[in-house]
């Protein structure tokens, strides 16, 4: 069975710095397959492969019964559900069922193996630099700015710094990756694309899709107070990109490039 | 412009109980179009809907610069961007781009405005009933199943528990709709739907895609440490799902079908 979690090396930045090993959840993509078809490519946490499938393709209304399903086959990133014969597979209607959401650059390639951003504008090594003082200061820059979420608890923010710590501009939603196409979406707008000096800073978590969001639009840095999953991470150091999790309480974790942040 | 947020009635549950009203984030539909064609159909908050639509064409690698975009129109719930002539729309390319993801029960008719759910169980009217003093304590149960969750800050939690408090199943992933699906897709494969007596407990927050979740399988009560959106709330109300939210701290609000709720 593949891990849930795994160690990845992570610098601590506080009072002092330490480069330790920390737990990180895994997020990995799965193909789910109704017999031969491909119904859906989704991240997930490895584990329970097969309940998802089943379960992603019953609230879904393609399945309806037990006996609707004949076999299970789950492989490294797959799960195959294998239908009855004569469950009505209306072509049509499975792809009408599926609408689709913001899809993190996953390639259009059979595999899944096949995870591949690509970047028009790839990342700087050691640009820009910034000190840890300024990242510690960025989700409470965030929170002033924020102001649906004082009201709700139900909103995600995304603000952009400048290296200096200037709000450019932030954005709320209850999905996170809107409102960072929001912000990318005015930065093309303007005509201000690539964002080589600008840092991402999120008040949730960061997956996968988010760091490609960023790397999309050339943005080095992002900052969140959530914690990042394993794909975000190894997409982030593939790219370049740094990533700061847990900012809060005066202090963080780099997962990726620290270089561009000093004590 | 359309609010980004909204009142809704809700009950507060503590130490007294008070109907009031409160704040919620705003959740809908939104269509983007590439000139005529629907290219996604995305649950966001209203608002900046053109910055959206641009942002996620380009972070999806459909738009490459400024001059791809000759017009921008944006309508209650959609987004048209017009693209300049001769931009490369291969069509098998713009469908390899999108990968599907949970689909939140969307159903395939043209218009947004047509948002449905079908449910195969409907909910029965005040059944089951529970206490307020049991629902103040799922979050604490669900966080002690919850080991993921202690090492990486990472991972959703979603637990089914019964109407005396007894944990049934646990599930954990980086997508709350993942952790949902694996319960749903476990209950699918033991025969064990309809839940009609099963709580659903969730780590976050409750989005529209959630509600349809447990309505697929009969699920009549969820239970969250978060806020709901709007979306998630009308459609409780429709179903006759009770949702309890903000469920910390020895007290919760009740934003639909109170009623399975005693004091």
């Amino acid at each position: 069975m593949k891990s849930t979690v795994i160690t990845v090396p992570v610098r601590r930045m506080g009072p002092a710095t330490r480069d330790e090993q920390d737990w990180v959840a895994v997020e990995e993509p799965l193909e789910i397959k109704l017999g031969r078809r491909t119904v859906a490519i989704t991240m997930r946490t490895p584990g329970n492969d097969d309940e998802l499938g089943v379960g992603f393709l019953f609230t879904e209304g393609i399945l309806s019964q037990r006996d609707d399903v004949t076999g299970l086959h789950t492989s490294e990133n797959g799960v195959t559900v294998k239908p009855r014969r004569g469950l009505a597979l209306d072509a049509a209607r499975l792809r009408r069922n599926f609408y689709t959401t913001s899809s993190c650059g996953v390639c259009g390639k059979a595999s899944v193996d096949a995870v591949r951003v690509t970047c028009p504008f790839p990342a700087r090594k050691g640009s820009p630099i910034v000190s840890a003082t300024l990242i510690q200061q960025l989700p409470t820059l965030l929170r002033k700015a924020q102001r649906g979420f004082d009201r709700t608890g139900g909103q995600h923010a995304a603000g952009l710094f400048d290296t200096q710590g200037t709000l450019i501009a932030t954005r709320e939603d209850v999905g996170r990756h809107n409102a960072v196409d929001k912000l990318v979406g005015r930065a093309f707008l303007d005509g201000a694309l690539p964002l080589r000096d600008a840092i991402l800073v999120l008040s949730g978590r960061v997956s996968f899709e988010l760091v490609q969001k960023a790397a999309m639009a050339g943005i080095p840095i992002v900052a969140a107070i959530g914690a990042p999953s394993s794909l975000a991470i190894e997409t982030a150091r593939r790219l370049g990109i740094t990533i700061a999790g847990f900012v809060r309480d005066g202090k963080f974790n780099v997962y990726s490039s620290p270089e561009r942040i000093t004590a």
